[in-house]
């Protein structure tokens, strides 16, 4: 159990078994992310990853105002950060491209670690609510489900500061153009995938699934979320292919006639 | 004409001239499928794509329960089921693991046959109705259309199953997250494309677009499903570049010259 | 500056700084298209591309009766035509097929010049209203984004001039399987972006759209362009790999800490 | 045992436990392929597909002129053949087409099904002497491996038959561009595993090679076979997380610390 | 007939019927490229594309120091050019990196044009001697035959320029490493085809295969040099698929019957 | 500098500057590979991937006796390995296909480690000589140059034990079916890149090389080195277009027209 772990920036406790709330904790400046923040998130997903007591999660933002901000747009116009190069610090482009890259790869890892989660097993459910911008936006779509609160507005900055700076969103979520977006959007696209009048109300369900999920079979719920995965990534015919290779081996468990035996009581009833 | 043949669990008769109705015929177990139905099911569709005299064909289950139940549970518990693995039966994990490896990908063949069945042409319209549980919607992913009543009711049940066995479903629709869903959730996600207040209504309606199709150039109505499933699986480039070639051969045809003249006459009348 | 071009059938003018406006201008025949429109298309995008001063485009259809009825059915019907092969001209169906092909990919880059069209850098925003048939749709699909009159009818006819001659829509817009829809089913399967009431005030709000574009750093315009059409056609990995190379050449710009500033500012104000 | 099977063109033994002998027979036209040989061959590996008792195959051909001559000439110029075709029997291109491409997937799968052959688990070694032309390189490129003789001349004659007609070997092996080539330039290009100075010598070492393979853990085999196909199709990072999946059900088998142990043996020796 | 037509840096002859020669025509520096080389290059090449006399290219270099030694240096060095950038020139690094992607996709697009030459059909078959250095190591790799002398040097001498800047070589021919190589290497790595003591054995040999190939059907040679560069790029079953949707078009033709005729005459004197 | 670090099982030094040695240092067991040393392996190319001073490694193995002997077989067969499954450990099949998959991503990742070393620049070149067997070879594969000695003895052993338990062999290098296999076959292939009298010769060479690369424009090496492994897994459109985008800001660099100007001394002198 990490009842005990401390995370600098987020707050991870245990509401019920098998299920983990990660909070970003940061609530004076709306959750906003700076760089060590962002190594932190990946490291908490790492943790979670790594933990058997852990079935699903659920991801929500500290406070009212918002689930984050996003990225520290002061820190970007720090001296020396990447955001801000500098015609002194910059004499070989070749050379500042090569920094960018690392840190991009490295930034992409770590709202990838969320998507990773892939322990004995971990669906991630994101609760978001308030302001939503970029980066958030990014982490948001590594979860498996998206609760939003009916006031929830998505912002997708990156171009309004010059950037096109991906880290998850163009990638993960080509559908949507507009750069700000609210709830009904986000559902009719697809990205939200239930709405709800408060935060309360969207992390009570957030809970209720991570309850549902934690209590089904985990080598059933792992492999459904891996192949979700797989597939989006494959055409059909190795998507088949890898799910029927899969299955040779985790077909072979006693869950399966368990669990069939308990839906029959259920219909019988 | 294939009007003669006969099968076991299926109910095949022709309504219309060219268009071939199949229904899934096991009413007093709301259509549950056996391992045996499976095999059938392919060779409906194997026999139909054989067949010049089938141009569209509407898939449909008997009685007003439900299009079917899907797997049949009672069969999956019993003793050498792949699903009820047991120590003497699986002394050596890894042939075991061979055992369900060459199940699975003659399950997925089965349920693949509706959408390879390409014949000059065969357009494959799917009726959806009540209870409609896992294997029955892979069956139905696999259809070109879906009408579905207002009263469907979809559960992909596997997890609950402890199985992640996937036939098709994770792999072609990997938008539906949840495990139950209705007709307006379906309409949403893009899986249903359309909604009719009774069965007679949705099939009614699908007979009606099965008779549209059957009387176009056969030649184009099998190169567009072509395409389409092409496209789904290859980038836009490759997309391109194929239907440029399939065309090479496909716009050989005094079908094109006649079909013009026929929507020439529509606009001026 | 471009204000001098003149095309045939296309009217090029400049409504706003960085913005230019492309209209189909043969409103007496609905804007149908002959052979040589296609290329005139492609050679309006291809000259864009190379001008510094465009940054968004609008594009529109003259006259009330629609954006266009696509291909000339009455040309397509000619002697010599592809679309009317006869006996005495496809002697060898080979070297007919070599023919076909060679005319179907120039048809296909002449569509998809204006998706290519990613100068410094150019937005795509199309003005869909009333009659929009077959080609039209396919240039559509190739825009950025597509406004829509609620007045508009879509209409994919090839299957019903017995071809399945794809120049985008079924490689681009696989989603849509019936020949004939309307603004919601468009909004509804994501090909529609917004409705409005007439096509004076779709085309304001397509031009409010493109002055909004051309205000912003035209580096991650182009970028956040780019990512979209790539990561449409390869895996996450490949995408968020791609996206991490272009930054170090993209980022490497007074754009980034002058855009950020500017929007400080507005949230301090 | 499939001792007793008997084919028209092939002649099928099992020389030693766990091999077989594959023989092309129809000697008196140095093993030419009629229609009805594809699918015959295709049926001799479907049915050493479903044999427990087939571990690894030697593919001949019967004779000392060669290996095969491929397609069989004379029926191919025979009136109704697909490849003479006639003014009055192809007065629709597109229907000719439509049969071009239904033959073309037929003949393919035919010669696939020696790729497709994986049993528990059966390598295919061929043996190629003397004449090998067209078709019977196609057949060749399906094999594991390929022993020649000194002798063996390969002609790949499609073009020269007006033909681009590929069932295999444009696909297989691309690097081959001569349109006939001896065993050196074979083998310097990796068509050609070893060369050997008679028939006699190339089979033995072929069984020789069959009876190793025979001896080993088939679960190793097969998988070993299975990731040399998938691999040569997908890109590395697919690659290795297939092997990884596959080895979740493969090495659950005592045939590894066994295996082991006789290694040891073998060293301490 | 392009006998008429001249070009400034290339020579372009027609030694046989069906067969063009393009040689490169600045002897006095080695067959040097300029830039504007690079685009007459593409020229020759899409002119020779469109001219239905041409079935084969041979293309060589003038001279007897060498094929080319590719990119001109002094050029590259002079100011403005893309290869020597300046402070005042690329004050913004991202519209230099702009101006770069731009260069470089049409510089790559102009020795593709070698490759993309498909007309009623063209092989190109390249005799490389002497010097041949980076760009021109490029030139080769998009020919279908290399023929070399044994005094051939091949130099790929970016890295040593301080570029990877990749216009070829890297993406088709990755197994070179080493950044200097002479024939024998060339042809173990299967670079070269073929070696010969002096450039005209070679340019003769190259002319022998070009009437070859000229004398074959032009429907079958233009396939297989199609399904060549297909197959290079797909996986086996997209292959297949390819071909066989290819030759629904290719069959249909009478060049089939009468180039089996052709070989059995030979045959049976 | 990384002079002072030290490992347990690996001796990193520092032959010439920029150059790094890294050496299997377990002489006393032939250098067989232990769990243990896999992580210190990747610990070993992870530190020199971020260390500036290191821009070519040279990759050996202690001793006479050979390179390595690969996994140690009797660690294999102890008590809990995943390599020797036993009843009671297994009881949950399902459950260790899951600790399998964990341990073979975790395994393949220590061995890519060698071909993610990817630096301000760092190539790695391997030296082979003696006995190198099985998971030796997958270490061997992930180099960029490989240098034998005439005495090397591959063996992929894999199978002999029952395994097809892959972490790079039959991905990276699928042409290798033989089990064992010598220098000449190597170089055949394309594994082995030159062959030396004694493992002395095969390193003074490697180093040669290592200091060869060193010199050069770290930028160019880097770029070279990321385009070769990005082109072996994607085919030349999307090869073509990496690179021009990677270019964008890899030509931003005095390193060009300084290198150029030292090759022109090269050739004036």
């Amino acid at each position: 159990m990490m009842a005990s772990t401390s995370y600098r920036h987020f707050k991870v406790s245990v509401p019920q078994e098998f299920v983990t709330h990660v909070e970003i904790n940061r609530v004076d400046k709306v959750n906003v992310f700076t760089e060590d923040m962002w190594m932190e998130l990946r490291q908490v997903f790492d943790d979670l990853s790594e933990d058997d007591s852990v079935r699903a999660i659920v991801l929500s933002g500290a406070g009212e105002r918002g689930f984050s901000t996003g990225l520290d747009l002061a820190a970007a116009l720090s001296p020396g950060s990447l955001f801000n190069p500098r015609p002194e610090g910059i004499a070989d482009g070749a050379r500042y491209a090569a920094r960018v890259r690392k840190f991009a790869v490295r930034a992409q890892d770590c709202v990838t670690s969320i998507e990773r989660c892939e322990k004995l097993c971990s669906a991630v459910i994101c609760v978001l609510h308030g302001i939503t911008v970029g980066l958030a936006v990014d982490i948001a779509t590594c979860a498996d489900l998206r609760l939003c609160t009916s006031d929830v507005t998505f912002s997708v900055k990156e171009v309004d500061a010059g950037l096109a700076a991906d880290v998850s969103t163009l990638t993960r979520l080509p559908k949507i153009v507009g750069s700000a977006f609210g709830a009904d959007e986000a559902l009719r696209v697809g990205f939200a995938n239930s709405i709800w009048p408060t935060k309360a109300a969207a992390f009570h369900e957030a809970l209720r699934i991570a309850v549902a999920i934690a209590s089904k079979s985990p080598v059933a719920v792992q492999g459904t979320k891996n192949f979700l995965d797989w597939c989006r990534d494959h055409d059909i015919a190795t998507g088949l292919r890898y799910t029927a290779v899969w299955n040779g081996g985790a077909l072979n468990t006693k869950d399966i006639p368990h669990s069939i035996r308990a839906i029959q009581v259920l219909y019988t009833e």
